[in-house]
């Protein structure tokens, strides 16, 4: 069993809506340092298998395919186990 | 400043719907090693203070209050800077 976090993230050019609706609820609670807020999604994947680099492909497919919109996020990911 | 970086996940004992659905459209996709797949949030704060101690007070009473839904989900956070 090969553990993988996902992390996706939208790009640092593209405006982030969600984020900008929570700053401004978190600086209306009066959190005012509240600079900025970026929101993105973390994934938690269990494969089935052992093979770390086989899983790394596959991950990676997987992101690009389905799990990110890549014109308009970055991820990245992490393998345990 | 500060920044913080906040992970929320939905409870073990939760059911996640939007994991199910994902961890379907994978296998459907001919990814079958994918055993379960658990969806999260990913948080960036940026915050305007260098106060440490109180920064990692004030985001967790964010996260009581806004970012997380402690019923039925966990949250953890890093800050660095």
């Amino acid at each position: 069993m090969i553990k993988a976090t996902v992390y996706v993230t939208i790009k640092q050019s593209v405006l982030d809506p969600q984020g900008v609706a929570v700053q401004g609820a978190l600086h209306s609670m009066g959190f005012a340092e509240v600079d900025s807020v970026r929101i993105g999604k973390y994934l938690e994947l269990t494969l089935d298998t052992s093979d770390k680099k086989e899983a790394e492909e596959r991950v990676k497919v997987m992101c690009e395919k389905l799990l990110a919109n890549t014109v308009v996020e970055d991820y990245r990911f992490e393998l345990e186990g």
